[in-house]
């Protein structure tokens, strides 16, 4: 799968800034890629880019419109439709993370052939996982594990092979979901495999390597998370990881999409995580606390960083503000 | 997924009782679904059922053909195929829960299509499910849970919804796995449908209900097995669990399928799957433990039995020795 950049990040209604972080997080690790931003009417989200017309887009060199927001449960909105056909006819490829398939919606199939354009599902994994068999592999594996959905873990593993790769050391950034995906050009969308091949899969993704070589897994869900928490459970498992790293968002009043749940304490998060980890990596360890202050002024963000390091014992960093590399210096 | 009973229970060439073990678990907990048997040249099964052609059976009253047999391999084999074709033409559905699918046997496909037959992989769900929102449901639930696979949790969850309803209570076997919803024509097959939608499945699988019905669900895996551990945990968050029984082999050496991995300690497993079941449903709890003990004389049976009831404080039954109503007797 080789998708085409430069891209036009498609927004579309987006409900809040948080639905658009596939847009968000191409913007950040890949700002040459993001040309430019489509929003519609009712679009709550805005990355900075400037706003295009498809037809600006082409001008620009646009080569692909990516569907950087996603609705509840994932699926492509009918309100869409118009503009990715606009987008085909007028020579762009389309592609999307969703739960439901640009290529099962029939008219932007017979447009995509008829204009000669290309979908692409990244989603969709088209490859079959075995059973995952549990035997360690060789190579370090780093996972960041949440307290909650969308609070940083595909960030903070990002930021970590950056800081990892500049400190000279062998890692890769191995995608779990659709914007890093997006973001590297390959990886398993493992929330969208079959249940059964769940911790199979991640086994495929996080092969053995040598044995000073960190794979930096990106995290999902959480397994305090009622909806999701069987992919994060599999992906625990499937990483066998040495080096944990919890994620947070501090002024979450409920877990994402479930307004009835609180968010766990930190310390019942990462006893359940480690407690997870153990079974495939009885070396597995916190190696730091990767906090999303985003919404802290700085003093507030500094006050809460010092009190979580002293209460757990951990580095806690904003990768944002800080970056990651007092966590990374803990894996060296 | 629907399956029209009564069934004709087809058990082809099987070359052993065991190898009809599906068709025996429909004769063991449904038998007003057992209308007879179909028994090729060289089968070694008899269900005790009377022996019908796809004739007779019709004339029993017969709505679908159930493949009640597993070969080598789990897959359909080509002897059956004109079997399977002649119970189509003749109006009968086809069920069966095998690794490949009926759907994808064209001579069958074309022969449900040209006699408005439906042909059943139950292996394979059809239906989408949406994603679990963890809403408190009213009714009560319950779930087995296990060391590890294959360790007694369909046995025990069928054996308490009879005993439930033999004592008058309102009870339903959720089927979450092939031969569970062979038995009782519905139900989800868990482990195979897409990640994200674990506990989303489960939700709809057991819905809301009076507020004195049981739904006992099938359970799956076990949370310290490797492989499966995704799907055991999105099980229990959306099952939303009243109570939870500890399913257990004391025999076993090792998890099924990963000789490197120990089994858990009954109380190691009991804390994890109530830790995780208290995320959904606060007052969950255990209400015993049911062991498989058929490789233990009566004498280590009991002696066993006594010895961890004595250590874990709960009731501990074989549901095959001993049935399961003191297990029954702390739901009421």
């Amino acid at each position: 799968m080789h998708i085409q950049t430069p891209y036009l990040l498609f927004l579309g209604d987006a409900a809040d800034p948080l639905a658009a972080k596939v847009a968000q997080g191409i913007c950040d690790w890949r700002p040459e890629n993001a040309k430019g931003q489509f929003r519609m009417e009712g679009c709550n989200a805005d990355l900075g880019l400037t706003d295009m017309s498809i037809d600006d887009a082409i001008e620009a060199g646009v080569k692909t419109l990516v569907i950087g927001v996603a609705n509840r449960g994932g699926v492509i909105s009918d309100l869409w439709i118009e503009v990715l056909r606009e987008a085909l006819s007028k020579g762009l490829d389309v592609a999307a993370g969703l739960h439901n398939k640009l290529n099962d919606i029939p008219v932007l199939v017979s447009d995509a052939e008829k204009y000669g354009r290309t979908l692409f599902d990244v989603r969709h994994p088209t490859a079959t996982y075995p059973v995952a068999v549990g035997v360690k592999r060789t190579g370090k594996r780093l996972l960041p594990v949440g307290t909650d959905c969308s609070c940083g873990k595909m960030y903070t593993a990002l930021a970590i092979e950056k800081e990892l790769r500049a400190q000279g050391a062998k890692a890769d950034f191995r995608a779990t979901g659709q914007t890093g995906i997006l973001i590297t050009g390959e990886g398993v969308s493992i929330d969208a495999v079959i249940a059964d091949f769940i911790a199979g899969a991640v086994e495929t993704l996080a092969p053995e390597n040598d044995a000073d070589h960190w794979d930096v897994i990106e995290g999902q869900g959480s397994l305090f998370h009622a909806s999701y928490s069987g992919v994060t459970m599999g992906l625990i498992h499937g990483s066998q990881p040495d080096a944990l790293v919890l994620c947070h968002e501090p002024t979450r009043t409920h877990m994402r999409g479930l307004p009835t749940f609180s968010l766990p304490e930190l310390d019942e998060c990462m006893d359940a995580c480690l407690r997870a980890a153990k079974l495939t990596n009885k070396d597995a360890k916190f190696v730091g606390i990767s906090v999303n202050t985003s919404k802290l002024s700085d003093e507030e963000a500094t006050e809460y960083l010092a009190k979580i390091e002293k209460e757990h014992g951990l580095v806690a960093v904003d990768p944002v503000r800080h970056g990651v590399s007092r966590i990374v210096e803990q894996l060296v």
